[in-house]
């Protein structure tokens, strides 16, 4: 073998990471180790610190390096009314709209029985404690709108239908329709159907929606 | 912040990697902490190890656990001939060949003005004094076939017509012309021309190139 063991370990290690080859890997690994040593240094605690540090907040579920999260803690937001999203990514890509104010509950996956994960593979068992334990008026179904989506979204209105716990509280689902800046010309046909079968009233005094 | 700090750290040393941009870094990073905490460990292990034990073979200048690399000191190897390559990756792809049994020495980079990289900057300076140590008989300068490496190609061989040391040296190129499974129609005009102007006698004894 011509390239150094370590090399090689290192290659084999970050090939695990999401969208990363083994060419990629390589030749991440020779630039960490020949151009950028600070770099790679700031990965690898990184790494340690997040692996020390990073639990699951006892509430929503999401990443956390104390034991309620940011959000969760937050007494601005209105914890009556909750969120439900796929991954911390999601929620990110939400709270940085600014307009929700509501809580979260990160379910940390989705159903997708191709790859073998099911309802208890996912944050569910955690979410219907979140239910009993506080008191929650909306669910906002924030799951992605994806067939794996689909269905956890379609699950998920299925058991809280059917839970004591979740009896009273209004259920709902992120809107579908064309996105802003879409040109119906070339928007899928399923999305404008939708868009036209769930058109919305204009209230002609205040055209913005409001913000939740 | 509605993200993790440890997590932002994270994703911000994920970053540097080449070819990795804030979204790719954050999905790593998530996929890290949350699916793959082996991983994770594995990373930053390979890292640190990789970073206490490896420095440049001295002969060759590549990247090794030991002063002199695997290849330096194998015995049957052939040492009086010298490969000049650009990287640690380019060498690989010649040793995967099967087809080379001398010895190389990687420059660690290659002149490209553009970037602030002149001749002092990659390994010039050592490969001089590799040819002043060692009993050279012919270095074949295999960079790349791109304008940096065209460049440093140049450098290399009007730097070593005016070297003493490497007065008796023969100094060749990797050949240039149509690769392998190419076909002339969708290979362009410089290749195709090349390809005409470097032809090669056909021996009709031994159709197949010989391994050197």
């Amino acid at each position: 073998m011509s390239t150094a063991h370590a090399i090689e370990n290192l290659r084999t290690a970050l090939s695990c990471l999401p969208g990363v080859g083994p060419k990629s890997a390589q030749r991440m690994a020779y630039y960490l180790i020949e151009r950028n040593r600070e770099g790679a240094r700031g990965i690898a605690a990184a790494l340690m610190h997040a692996l020390d540090s990073i639990q699951h907040c006892k509430r929503c579920n999401n990443l956390s390096e104390t034991e309620l999260c940011s959000l969760c803690s937050s007494t601005s937001r209105k914890h009556s009314l909750l969120c439900i999203v796929e991954t911390p990514a999601d929620l990110e890509a939400i709270e940085q709209t600014g307009s929700y104010k509501g809580s979260y509950f990160v379910l940390m996956g989705t159903i997708s029985p191709l790859d073998g994960v099911g309802p208890d593979n996912i944050g569910i068992e955690r979410l219907l404690e979140v239910l009993k334990e506080f008191d929650i008026e909306e669910i906002i179904i924030a799951t992605n709108l994806t067939a794996e989506g689909e269905t956890t979204a379609e699950f998920l209105t299925e058991l809280l239908s059917t839970k004591d716990a979740a009896s009273n509280i209004r259920l709902t689902r992120i809107a579908r329709g064309v996105p802003v800046g879409g040109e119906l010309e070339y928007i899928d046909r399923n999305t404008v159907a939708r868009a036209i079968n769930d058109r919305q009233e204009i209230d002609h005094k205040q055209q913005e929606p409001e913000n939740s």
